[in-house]
């Protein structure tokens, strides 16, 4: 399971002393991002070779626990079914590595879009073969 | 149906030229508490008497078109299904007025939590008794 | 004068219960967009034809006294020194319109470059032949 | 020199393709965030005890070269005048290292004030003794 550290910082949080609702995206894009990088693909160069970019087109998200100032976060990023221009994707996240507490869970459906056209596109080879091995 | 319009700015948008997925539930936060003010209700004073915040604790997504730059937004805040300490929310965006281009569907799910312990708490009663009604 | 007004959300606050600092730049950037907008200028349009973008090269910035949710802000524009590709704004934030508390004083340093080899361009005409009339 | 490293992801773009110009302030505050805990201080801890807070009350930015997608930044903490409630930093940012090319210069001025009453107190021992050694 490929799983990503990122600290909680005062851009983060909200009035309500926690991390606001719409911020735990940005941690979940990031762990999607690095898990990308870790295989060796680099969103700027797929969007030139072979021409697709990555596209959420639904998301569903409970809300566990809050996180606060300070806290590291582990988010994870598993793979899951695969289907010609789609891929869905499960995140969590936890306080204090994957042990922790439980904050989110997180199910994130992805397009593959022509970079151009944005009309859908089959997944690059590179994800597309074998998207759960571990990068 | 209450509708709140709001405009998209650089800050909104990504690389991809369009508007950035998390910040979306940042128009969708805007138009819950216009919603909230537009009944006569101020979220700093709940928070003060009777004490109560709101949480969302769960979230449905689908992203159907994205919105651009200079995109004028209408989003919508339509109460649903009303449980004790929970209130779920549909809530459309759609660009140039609630007859243009649906961009967005959610489902929000959320509860009204004691402001201090942070546990359950029943909604307000002037959000309870009538969630539906025009405010 | 151009002023603009903008009400603070639980996205702009954080963990202090006050507008994060950062935040105060989306602001006074929604504030010189909507002066751009109300002279008829797109920046969609502009980036186009004649091809030129806006670019904030240099910033100064002094916090007099911080934001809370639910404020309602008045943003202000002013146009001033202009020389050949340069701009500069004064730009203030106070709360509850212009005779209110002052919050912030910003003056920001803006080039207009070519949107494709990003290099100094002229400003467009429509800004350069008067920046400080009202729009 | 203390330097922090944080990578750009979607979040941090706008549709210019470049880091929207906001989003470099929160570069700066991790990077003075981290300066912080690299000296033991966490700040939630100090505000509790000894009960004070850090608000920035002045910011002067050089925006010298535009930071993108996928981009490794190496941001720098500096401390320097130093008196009673305040104290300044110098911050770079660099691509890639602060070999690589600069993107961006600050002054941050920061007032350490009582978490409750928010009037100035004087800066906690640990950092006003020695702000510039190494921590």
């Amino acid at each position: 399971m490929f799983v990503w550290q990122s600290r909680v910082y005062w851009e983060d949080t909200d009035a309500g002393g926690i991390v606001y609702y719409a911020n735990y995206l940005r941690f979940l894009e990031r762990a999607r991002s690095e898990w990308l990088r870790a295989r060796g693909v680099s969103q700027r160069a797929l969007a030139v070779d072979p021409g697709v970019v990555f596209s959420v087109f639904a998301l569903e998200l409970q809300y566990v626990r809050p996180a606060r100032l300070d806290d590291l976060l582990a988010i994870s990023c598993e793979p899951g079914a695969l289907a010609g221009a789609r891929l869905e994707f499960r995140q969590r996240v936890w306080r204090d590595g994957e042990q922790g507490e439980l904050l989110l869970e997180a199910s994130v459906h992805i397009a593959c879009l022509d970079a151009l056209s944005l009309k859908p596109r089959r997944l690059p080879v590179v994800i597309a073969e074998d998207p759960a091995r571990s990068p």
